[in-house]
């Protein structure tokens, strides 16, 4: 394990995280707030990173084990200074809660601790929300984007934080692909702040409820989130906005690229849509007794069902009171999540398709033995490696869920409320059903139960590997 | 496709369904109740198994497919006839209640629709416990055991029906096999009864509980299943055997060998065993404050461990009034299941081990990535056909959960009930949480809920492929 170069990357991270901070300190002061949450924190990460980073070392050389102990590393040590704010002002007071509340935030889950969010300072509320809009994206990602060249193998750092099973293989330079990606985040972001603009929304909610959007996390600044604001031509741009932040990124760039019939033809993005249509229509169907208008009721149902499979959890409703149906629905639907190499989180469109594919394929092994049945994604044919990782992310993904609900039932919640929180934090969503549905929040839950679910919200958000091979002790051995 | 010899295949099933129904026949006659109900299915059985057996095939030879059709054919026919002296009784007037119950009988689920059990004729009881009986052993290995030749290759019928990734690989010749498993499951069934009578249980009560404990069934002639009988001591017999009949009959098989060395290294019964004593203990740690007696609290938690882990479903207690954290657990365990090669269902231990460390011999890859890893069991170095199949069937098996639950969600009887009805369906325990607990039944839900709740019982109970064979087009496709 080359110690000193993991120590580099975390101390480059550390100052990063540093030099955001000074968005929130600037929001603050124009808000006429204290600015010394912010002053303390950025000088603790400056010292640290600043002592990180002086040990340069000699050895640049990282291989895939450095690559996930950094990313796993680096996500825990960010949501653990970036609590450091809402401590210091007040606003969060327990530790613990805050570090719950950043790591929800880093991980675009959107759970909140919080039973009283109006009326917090801007800057506060500023910096909740645009963690979301840096985890969104991978702070790694961006550290590759603005250094031109940090030396060593940086696409294990890569491979290790964009989520699903197709990487991207856009452009052969890491640092190119992390520049396009950021460019095509920024872009989408700014359009979604000017629609909302012209919905009537403030420049300061435009902005928070943008950034929340682009990092698929769903913190809001009203205590009802996008309900609060009675604003139905809002609801249908952020509805949008959460299923094109749910795409792949990939197909921007094709966009960009002019390669349309890449686009078209991926089946991801066919999928995607298709069953955020049908999802949509099922809720219609079944929810319409409930609403006075036709049109409340799609806008409605197409919100619930982006807001789940974007893995957003903004709420415009509190869809505990909707049937069962549509409540089993959408707690499927938390599960798939969108398409790999977008914002979201859950096992992803991509790897649903490949888990799916093989099983059949299975199934024609045993009818006609000697044929040959290999499983194609957009017409390539998947490597055995790439059936088999979906599938060891489904078996480890089914028993982190269970021991987790397990963990957690000690508080004594129930089924419904235990298996939804930890579906919501695991898939990176934010409210679940029961006591953790869009009315209510985590604030019931013990330490221990948060912390389990903050650990949650980071496996899911890395996609197991990174934090299992933190955990796993061949990882520490020497070679 | 040989579709006379399915046909004939299935003849001989009849015939000996025809056959097996003798016994209610004779529990009716002894009980002076009437034996109508049994003539008469005896009779329809016969007619329909002559025509198929007369058009005896030319060609003898079925390949995996024809196997796997037959198997799952074999068990929905059984069941729609099995559930013929229901109805025409009265003991159950609708078809569709009936068949459930039949169903849950064959495959040794014990989910029932009956809210009134108490004072029904004793043939019909007998028939009812007599399914699970059965069922547990599969129908197919009787004919095999009892048919000195079936010619073809009946190794397809014997693979599509015996559970779990081991299969029996015992003696080279399936009759052999098929004989001394039967001879295994008959020598425990006899003890059981013996163990029982000493316990102060009538005969009659003592024979139907020990069929529905040997097949892991759980239907009860008691409308409070075992706690009934007030018996502590019958708890403590049944509890064991539910626990013996739970464990893989290959080992017994090596027990008659003396063999004992591969009995005491099996890691699946050690993994068995330790699990079992670890949730009883955290059980009795969990719910010691709802006895007064610490013998009581130990007795009870046991059973509950047993009955869900065995997939039976006695009960003894409403574990619905529990803490969360033992209905978690038992629901954890109800996925789980028991030993591969009984008569329980769930995911079998065996399987959970393979899955388990081919996905940690993930992360030995991504640290390690040149370096060898195979994943074994019991020394034995697994192929990757076993660990794909294994993957392949939590991917399908996760599936047909998910779709059944939003199938049956839109009877309205929530998250808890449904997730855990469809649970308790597909691994062939019988009572969930919620309106389907110990204290509750299935007959609340509606006809097309109850249909899908049965074929998930026979999905669970022949291990998926079978089924899915059934369904699948191109099982159908000339070749």
């Amino acid at each position: 394990m080359n110690y000193r170069m993991i120590g580099y990357l975390l101390g480059v991270i550390l100052l990063i995280e540093a030099a955001l901070l000074v968005l929130p300190l600037v929001v603050a002061l124009l808000y006429g707030e204290s600015i010394v949450p912010y002053l303390v924190t950025i000088a603790v990460l400056m010292c640290i990173s600043l002592l990180l980073i002086i040990l340069k070392p000699s050895n640049k050389r990282i291989y895939a084990r450095e690559g996930f102990v950094t990313v796993a590393v680096s996500w825990i040590l960010m949501s653990a200074f970036g609590a450091l704010p809402f401590v210091i002002e007040g606003t969060i007071p327990n530790y613990i809660d805050a570090f719950f509340e950043t790591v929800s935030g880093f991980t675009t889950t959107g759970a909140s601790i919080m039973t009283q969010i109006e009326g917090n300072p801007y800057g506060i509320l500023f910096w909740r929300s645009f963690t979301h809009w840096i985890g969104g994206m991978g702070v790694l990602v961006f550290m590759l984007a603005i250094i031109p060249s940090m030396g060593g193998q940086t696409i294990h750092l890569m491979r290790a934080e964009v989520p699903g099973p197709t990487k991207g293989k856009l452009v052969p330079k890491m640092r190119h692909t992390a520049l396009i990606l950021y460019g095509i985040y920024i872009f989408l972001t700014v359009i979604q702040i000017i629609a909302l603009l012209f919905c009537g929304m403030s420049f300061y909610d435009a902005v928070v409820n943008a950034l929340a959007t682009a990092g698929t996390g769903g913190f809001s600044v009203l205590n009802a989130s996008i309900a609060g604001y009675s604003n139905p031509a809002a609801e249908w741009v952020i509805a949008v906005f959460m299923f094109l932040f749910g795409i792949n990124f990939n197909l921007y760039f094709f966009i960009l690229l002019k390669r349309i019939r890449d686009v078209v033809l991926s089946e991801e993005l066919r999928v995607y849509t298709l069953l955020c249509a049908l999802s949509t229509l099922a809720i219609v169907v079944n929810t319409m007794h409930l609403f006075e208008k036709m049109s409340d009721c799609i806008r409605t149902a197409f919100f619930q069902v982006t807001t789940i499979m974007s893995t957003t959890g903004f709420s415009t409703v509190d869809y505990n009171v909707w049937p069962d149906f549509s409540k089993t629905l959408l707690v499927i639907l938390m599960i798939v999540g969108a398409c790999a190499g977008s914002t979201a989180g859950g096992l992803k469109i991509s790897r649903v398709i490949i888990l799916v594919k093989s099983a059949f394929s299975e199934i024609k092994k045993v009818v006609r033995p000697r044929s040959v049945n290999v499983v194609r994604l957009d017409g390539e044919t998947l490597t055995d490696e790439t059936v088999r990782k979906a599938n060891v992310h489904l078996a480890l993904y089914t028993l982190l869920i269970l021991a987790s609900v397990l963990a957690i039932s000690i508080d004594g919640f129930g089924l419904e409320t235990n298996l939804t929180a930890v579906l919501s934090c695991v898939n990176n969503i934010g409210p679940g059903l029961g006591l953790v549905g869009p009315a209510g929040n985590f604030a019931g839950y013990s330490y221990l139960s948060k912390i389990i679910l903050s650990v949650n919200m980071l496996f899911g958000r890395l996609e197991l590997m990174p934090m299992l091979i933190l955990f796993s002790p061949t990882a520490w051995k020497k070679r």
